[in-house]
């Protein structure tokens, strides 16, 4: 294995948690995937915050859900403007407090922001993979994140983080890694889809697969982007990430910079600009690819599928804690479904500490800055800082 | 005007409900919109079932909701396999029951099943409206319903009636004639759409607009259906249709006759085949400039627009009697809105029966064979039939 990367201890950080520069490592070994197929080599891009102490113990992962990236925390060195997607959570005296952990954010495989994925040239044809980017499970991510790590000299996290997919991920740690991983931090997540996560994924995709500029993934080639297509999967993703209740209060039925309704098919209402700017803006830096990758990664995450149903049973082999957070109104994975992951380590007698936070932000909540949900975190984080000395 | 039709009081019906007979209404006066537009004639396609009584008192207009038709009960004299939409609602013994009542179905403007909409010859250039059709609010709806009862000698209707889109039409005529309605039925509705009701359908709309074979709405004479566009919108609103619950119920995780994952981008799970099918089978019939305009409607509709968001106020000229139903799972158009109706109306001293079904069925809930909602409905009906006598 080669590892070209800078001393993990002090990379990725200049000038405090302010400018970030991006880091690669690159695996010459081959990663065999839950498909079955195998990647002959890959490459993960990363960054890190705060410095990694004399005995190791401190490292924290920060797994990302179906956007984001690497970039979790500070303002990129290249691009300044570019904040970290969880740059309120991560930082010196943040409730992930850089001062005290050293916290490596992953880009995961088959994703769009440098680590090995659809746009990335398949050695076996020397052009992008496009459409023939193998299926990429959470397993897959997983024990990909595990090499990194062997690489970063880090035996055990003291803790494995995420929201959502990220969360997943988190679980996926407890169960592959048990050695290797002190607590899971599970946020706004789910031990696995119910058929209405899966139904707005699958229309989603399909949004995506039948734009004609997808050319059935390899648009590259053509010098095509299916935007329509994304535009349209995010619009869906976007409303399933907002609670009813929130999109009412900043939206209502409000119209947009007009005093009438228009009679025809542009814009009336505020919430019709919002979406479409969102599906926009995304389907300009978003890869087509990734996105059905990354939602069928998560339609096939379940633990329990092993243990025929029975997640206590999918748990039995976990060591570490867990701290598992669900919001009042997220419809996307709503608190039962943590209730579900609490129960089955109960049920497993691992140690569990679970909240239910009453936000409004819908899904979306775990990237807000809610002082009660900040306090928990921080809180917890604290306990964790306590064991390392 | 011009009245094609055969006597009303025995069209419609052969053998009992059994063969029903499509009428159709011509009408050569122009149509004034709320958009400020006109139509300079127009056609209604509508189906009778029963029989009109001398006093003319016991006539039932139902209102459709989407994406159905006239086509309410029995089965089409020219296609038997095609029953009506609401065939286990109304017809002889049945809740709304055709031995009593005279019950009308018809389709709405901007539709696609026979009455005036985008695929008519637009006057002014002897080719479909296409894109041209002018947007129709629920009011035009009314509007044009009164003038078929206008033509059917009907003055005042016992009772219209509807669910989800259908329940804001009864109630329209409820305020726009307060005195041709003695009661308004109201299923499964809401005062106005809110802003997540608005997003799903704009996120539709959008997936037609966006389809290259949409071309503008021109797409007939380009030999075009923008079946991809069509196909996304209907799964986007399937969904919606559904409750969460029944969903898990119905489809769970169950992979489509597979024992495990396909690791590629066909179909794994059965809810993905269930939603394509209904995609695929929905583009096949239904008209992608109806399902924009009917939207729109949807979306428009909110008769406390005029009276600075007060509901009540909005009523005050109602002097029909209401029955509001609610289902317990929907989540299109939950309990909650219904409240608002049944307030608004208390706030303008109106009497009305409000009723929430415990059904696990989500907004189809409204469509569906329950012996609690039908012993509902068929109770009212029998109390308005008590008052013909």
């Amino acid at each position: 294995m080669t590892s070209k990367a800078i001393d993990p201890s002090v990379a990725g950080e200049v000038a405090g948690i302010g400018l970030v520069q991006e880091l690669v490592m690159e695996f010459d070994q081959a990663l065999k995937l839950t498909s079955g197929k195998e990647l002959s080599g890959f490459r993960l891009a990363y960054e890190t915050y705060g410095h990694l102490n004399a005995e190791k113990s401190n490292a924290v992962l920060i797994c990302h859900a179906l956007n984001a990236s690497h970039h979790v925390a500070g303002r990129r060195a290249d691009n300044p403007e570019d904040i970290g997607w969880w740059d309120n959570m991560v930082g010196p005296g943040k409730p992930v407090d850089t001062n005290v952990f050293f916290v490596i954010g992953v880009n995961n495989l088959g994703s769009c922001f440098g680590s090995t994925g659809p746009t990335s040239l398949n050695p076996a044809t020397g052009e992008p993979y496009g459409g023939d980017f193998p299926v990429v499970t959470v397993e897959d991510w997983v024990q990909a994140q595990a090499h990194l790590a062997d690489a970063l000299g880090i035996e055990r996290f003291a803790v494995v983080m995420g929201g959502s997919l990220g969360g997943m991920q988190a679980m996926q740690w407890a169960i592959s890694y048990p050695k290797r991983i002190a607590h899971a931090v599970v946020i706004a997540s789910t031990p696995r889809l119910s058929a209405q996560n899966i139904a707005f994924n699958e229309v989603a995709r399909r949004a995506i697969i039948t734009d004609p500029d997808f050319c059935g993934g390899h648009f590259y080639k053509e010098n095509k982007i299916p935007k329509r297509g994304l535009a349209v999967a995010r619009m869906i993703g976007h409303i399933t990430y907002l609670s009813d209740d929130d999109m009412a209060q900043k939206f209502g039925r409000s119209l947009r910079q007009r005093q009438d309704y228009s009679y025809d098919f542009g814009v009336d209402f505020e919430i019709e600009s919002y979406l479409r700017y969102q599906g926009e803006k995304f389907s300009s830096y978003f890869d087509a690819n990734s996105y059905l990758l990354i939602t069928k990664a998560l339609d096939y995450f379940d633990p329990s599928q092993k243990t025929q149903g029975n997640l206590a049973q999918a748990f039995a082999s976990v060591e570490s804690e867990f701290l598992v957070v669900s919001f009042s109104t997220d419809w996307r994975f709503p608190p039962e479904r943590s209730h579900e992951i609490v129960t089955a380590l109960m049920q497993t007698n691992r140690r569990v500490v679970y909240a239910e936070v009453d936000a409004p932000h819908g899904h979306d909540a775990f990237l807000m800055d809610d002082p009660k949900y900040h306090g928990l975190i921080r809180s917890y984080f604290q306990r964790v800082a306590h064991e390392l000395r």
